[in-house]
Formats: structure tokens, sequence, C-alpha cells
């Protein structure tokens, strides 16, 4: 472990050794402020623009239909999700592109559900992102099964003999905490049950090993550490062990195994080209794929070293010089991803104040501000001057200003 | 009725009178060749280039999160919607753009299904779209219902007490039939049935009257004749009459009653809001809202004039002139879509021949070459230009050449 960071200067000689340092030119970035929402909406890559006026321009005004054969639009959903696969740890042929979150987590959750008909429950965490419980509870009633809430520390005292899948996200979206992906996958399958990871706030963030963990199905967004853009795409990771009885509720045409033939019968596809739904996003999806390119000789493991040590520094801060802050994130690494929660009165305010001043979090609720560390293109200097002004804001008391109460639409 | 077009000069003349003629410039277009696939994929419009470059570099790049609110984000799929109603016959409020046609049948056919829960029946067509046969198979499967395949003239043969819903598109994909979607709706309804259309050949090539027929849902994809550009996001309308009691599967966050609460248990948002799912693909959803601009000012009933035109110009051409070669699209105007399918031996290579040619159609198998007319971009000239080609092809054999055999991927 490098030393830790205790003050700007140590801050300043990160970033002068950071082996992550060029990658930083990969993006377009605001001129002024820190950024520190990548986890909600990851930063603009250089590569996008280009793409996306090449797609526009040459793709679809020129070679209009013919794009799906010329331009390659047909094979790019697994193209993408193949690229994808390489930053979570699955070889290709697993990882489909397309749709968003909530979609690929209704395939997944039936899915798994259908691979295990005999068990009538569905577990997922109370604190898992609301989307994840909604859906499985609307699986759930669908194929008239329960679904039981559990915190992850607390599974064993729910997984019998009666749970087909658990559904659960690898890193909480509000707290940060790293479930161990790789012992909670085991204790699932010595039951009998199926594990569906949602990499939501892991991909991109930091190592993932679907493949040797034995994950049997996985989904993920691709806006956040994956800089996608807004609504880029998500994906669904399905262990090609399962393929050939992979049976999906979203039955579009583009799944079906000749879907040419445009049979008024479904039938699946081989392998993952089952997990195709309908025409895909294709603008959205080439603003992806040029963006996978920051990740192109980049290492997850020094990802990962720099996300703690920014984590760290932000802990450390907190812990020295803001007593009004708890700290909420865990503070051992290997329990943390690559963001911090910090819980404070008025945490709304405290949100917008430090929003006026530059520095981009966010809320939430009820007390939590909560600040993403995207490695690829923060400094630590930046970071440390972002905890200055957070300290700054509280010791002014800058978010008693009435302004800061307002809530917009989109907190 | 404009006097019918019998030779290449009445072409000629039929564009200079034409009112649509200056909604041409709104595009860009292929220098060279008639592209008669606009209803697989709509030509560029100008207004995508710069609308994608803001999105991407200003909103995205410099704004970044604060873009949800500072730059509509967050309504623009409500917004979009209204626009698309305005094309279709739907006050604002009952149409929400996202996701993909298959996915927006799925939350349809469902939402219907359970309005009507005493019946058990779910009808289509068995010449609809493989989607919307495959969907809703898919949604039969996992309520416990049955699906029951017909054709729409023989609707009365199976509409009986427990037929939940009946769920057709409104033109035929391969014949272009458009079928009396008042009338079947009455139908439908004196059966106490409910009635979902799918509008993907519809929408942008004539004008539909969702309210005013009384229709309860539909879907329609928006990178046909509404330009909006490869996998452009689809949409959903739900009635207003029946937003209280409406039940959708497909439980993202973003429909939520209070999304910001991020609460673990649903409750639908009032109204259309409740059918958005989850974060919408910005990119996508920009260059379809500036792809709308092309209607501005434009009367449908001026499109459908000219579509029909376009189409009549097509078989009395055929009639006259291709004796091998059989209309298989409905001659009389009230019961056409806007394109033309011609049943012919080696449909496949003369399609191939012609894209050769210039002249971009495509082909439906097992023997269809499909012509689809986008009034807003297509000249009469161009189009009598591409029946003089397929003459030749015809005439001169040219679908011989062995080249013209090979199957692409994406055909």
């Amino acid at each position: 472990m490098p030393e830790p960071i205790r003050t700007r200067d140590d801050a300043v000689a990160a970033d002068a050794a950071d082996p992550l340092g060029y990658v930083r030119a990969r993006f377009h970035l605001p001129e002024h402020g820190v950024y520190l929402d990548g986890n909600s909406l990851g930063a603009l890559p250089v590569a996008v623009s280009a793409a996306l006026e090449d797609t526009v321009d040459r793709q679809w005004g020129r070679d209009l239909i013919t794009s799906w054969n010329a331009n390659g639009w047909w094979t790019l959903p697994a193209r993408v999700g193949d690229r994808i696969g390489a930053l979570v740890g699955a070889a290709a042929g697993q990882i489909m592109c397309g749709d968003s979150t909530t979609i690929q987590l209704f395939q997944a959750v039936v899915a798994l559900a259908r691979l295990n008909p005999q068990r009538r429950v569905i577990v997922t965490d109370g604190d898992n992102f609301p989307t994840d419980q909604y859906i499985a509870g609307s699986a759930a009633r669908l194929l008239g099964m329960q679904l039981v809430r559990v915190h992850p520390a607390e599974l064993a005292q729910v997984l019998d003999a009666n749970v087909a899948l658990v559904s659960f996200s690898a890193v909480d979206y509000r707290t940060g905490t790293l479930w161990d992906a790789a012992a909670v996958t085991a204790q699932v399958h010595a039951a009998g049950a199926l594990m569906l990871w949602d990499l939501a706030h892991a991909a991109g963030a930091l190592p993932f090993e679907l493949d040797s963990i034995g994950a049997d199905a996985a989904v993920g967004c691709s806006y956040k550490y994956l800089n996608g853009g807004p609504g880029a795409p998500a994906w669904i990771y399905l262990a090609g062990r399962h393929h050939p009885l992979i049976d999906l509720p979203l039955t579009g045409w583009q799944g079906h195994v000749a879907p040419f033939d445009l049979a008024p019968g479904y039938a699946p596809a081989p392998g993952i080209e089952r997990a195709r739904i309908g025409t895909p996003p294709v603008l959205s999806m080439r603003a992806l794929d040029a963006a996978l390119d920051v990740f192109d000789g980049v290492a997850m493991s020094d990802v990962r070293a720099k996300s703690l040590a920014l984590t760290e520094l932000v802990i450390r801060y907190a812990d020295a010089a803001l007593p009004a802050v708890e700290v909420v994130t865990p503070r051992e690494p290997h329990r943390r991803g690559s963001q911090v929660a910090l819980r404070m009165p008025f945490a709304y305010e405290v949100t917008q104040a430090l929003i006026a001043r530059g520095v981009i979090g966010d809320f939430r609720a009820p007390d939590l501000l909560r600040l993403g560390f995207a490695p690829l293109y923060l400094t630590y200097q930046q970071v440390w001057d972002a905890m200055d002004t957070l300290h700054d804001v509280l010791a002014k008391e800058e978010w008693r200003n009435p302004a800061y109460a307002q809530r917009a639409a989109v907190t």
C-alpha cells in the first residue's frame, strides 16, 4: 500500500506519480470545478463526438439501411458486450448490450427463476436500488413467486431450499459497501440457488470476475464508470453454461434463431444472441462503443488502486477535520466501492452549497452526501480541494442560504 | 383526386406542383439513387447533427449531471411523446417515449390484460410482425392466458366474451394493407375487449386518430416514417381514461410516484409518467426530438395525399408494364398504407439487383419486393425512375447475376 495522503502536497505528489495520469486527456472535462458524480453520469470521452458524427452523417445519412451490414450495426450489441465483458471478467460471448438496466434485470430475474422452477422465492436486498427491488417484485408477481428482502450480511437467515435466486448489487448505491461477491455466490450455490449481480456501481470502477466467481447472471448500466453517456444502453451477462436452457420473457424478433425468416412462433437464437430484444439504439450504442476506448491499455488493478487511494483520502480528511460528518462507507478497503457516503445534518443543502462552489456530488435521502470517484479522470489534488471546499461550506455554514433548500425536479 | 401519373412528364409536373416539395430540403439525402426503404429506416433530417453535437458537447460534456434539470433531460420522454401524439391523434399526456417497440408491446399487452382480468384470451394477427406475436405469446404465458391468431378480416370468428384484448398492426408490414382502425376498434369494444394498435408503419406516414377512434393503447417505433435514426426510442400510448388503473409490468424507478424518495416498494406515478421505465437513451432521444422538426407546419393530409399518389404511380406502372409482377398491396386507397409489395419470382435477387442500381428497397420472405414511400423526401420523378430501373432489371434479367443470390446477415 502507498503512503496515505495527509496534505495537499501529498496530493500533488500523488498526481505526479499517478500511473493513470495520462488517461485524463482522453476526456473532455469542464474547465472549472471538481466532478464527483461520475458514479451517476460519467464524463465525456473525447472519442465520442467524432464517432457519433460519423455514425450520423456517413452511416445513417449516406449508407442508410445498408449500414446494418456494411457498418456492422447488426453485430454492434454483441461486440460492445464483449468489450464490457473484458472489464468485468467475462469471456466473450456471454454479454449482450442493449436496453436499460431495468429491462435487463427483468430478463435476468425471470430467466434464473425459470432455470430453478421447483423453488418459489426470489431474494433481494431491502437496501438495493429501487429498480432492482421493483423488478424483482414484478417478476415474482408474474411468476407466482414470493419476494423476500434481506440485507446481504444476513443472507443465511433466509437462504433455504425454496430460494430460486438471489439478486444483489455488488456495491451498495448509497453506502458504497462492496460485498464479497465470490463468497456470496458460493453461499448461494451451496444452497442450490442461482446468483444475479447488478454491477451498476462496479463495472469500470473495480476489477470484477464474473466467470471465475461462477455468477449465473449479471446486469449493469453503462453511463456511470463506463462513461457511455446519458441513458447509455445497459447490458446483461448470462453464464455460458446456462445458455441452452435460458428462457427469456422479452422475446423480440432480434433474439430469434432466424430473425429474417419472420416466423410467427418464437424460437431463441443459440448462445448470447438470444438476449437481443428489439432494434438497439444505435446512436447511443455507438457513443458507448467509442467511450470504451478510454480503457484501452488501462489495467483495472491500477484503477482499483487509485480509487482506493482517493476514497481513503476523503475518509481520512473527514475523520480528521469534519467532526459533524459521519463516514458511512466502510473503512476497510476490501469492503469499499469507488464512492464515499457522508452522513450529516442538512445534507441536501450542503450538496447544493457544494454545487454552487463547483463541487458536484449528489444527495441521497434522507441525510447522505454521496461522492463518487472516477479514477480515470480525477486528480488527487482536485479531490483534496473538494474536501477543503466541503470544510469551508460547513465551517462558514454556507448551507444556511435559503436558496439551497429549494428542491429541483431531479435531486 | 388529382390525375394519375402515367408518364415521366406527369411525374415531373407533379413534383412542380407538390405542396410538400419544400420539405425535402429538411433532409440530408444521398446524392444518387432512390431510397425506397424509409419504412425500415427513415432518412437523416438536417437538424439532427447540430442537436446531437449540442447534446454531447455542451449538455453532457460541460453540464454533466445537472443536465437532467438544466437541459430538460428529465422531461424529454414526455415532451417527445406529446410531439408524436400530435401526429397520431393523441392529446397531450398520453404518450411516453422510450425503449424499443418490443418493450412497449410487452407493457401494453400486460396492462390491457390486467384491465380485463376476467377474460383469458389475447388475440393477435398471424401475419403481424413477429415481435408482436412473440410478445403476445410471452405475455400470455406469464399471465396464464391463451394466445389466438386470426387475420383481422376474420376477427368476428374469434371475438367472444373471453377475449381480453386484440393486438393488431394498423398497416401490415408485408402487404401494406391498412385496416379500418375505427371499425375494428368499435368491433372489439362491442365485444367487451380492449384494442391495442401497433403504428410502426402508420405513424408519420398517414393521419391516425387514436383518441377519436377510442383506442385503448398503442405503440410505435420512431425510426421509420418518423425518421428518428437507427434504433430510435419507441413510444407507448395509454388512453387517459385508463390511467388510474394502468398496471404495468416493467416497474422501473423512473415510473415511481416519487422516484427520488428511492422507496423499496413500487407505487406508480399518476398519468402517463407511470409509463417511464429506466433511464432513457438521451442521445438517441435528442436525435429523434430534432428529427421531428421536419413535421413542423406539415399537414398530415398532404402527407397522405402524396403517399397515395406515389403508391398509385407504382401500382399503375406495375400493372401496365411489369407482367411478371403481382401487386400484393390493396389497390383501394383507403386500404393502403405507404408501401407497395410486389410479388415476383426471384424477389431476393431482384432486390439485390435494384440495390446495385441504386434503388434501395427490401426483400420480405418468401417472394416480396417491398418498396416504402416516404412522402416528405421522395419526388415523383425519383419514383418513376425507380420503376424504370425495375423494368430494366426484369427485362434484361439482371437478377440472374450470381452475386445477387448471396445472402447477407441482415436481409
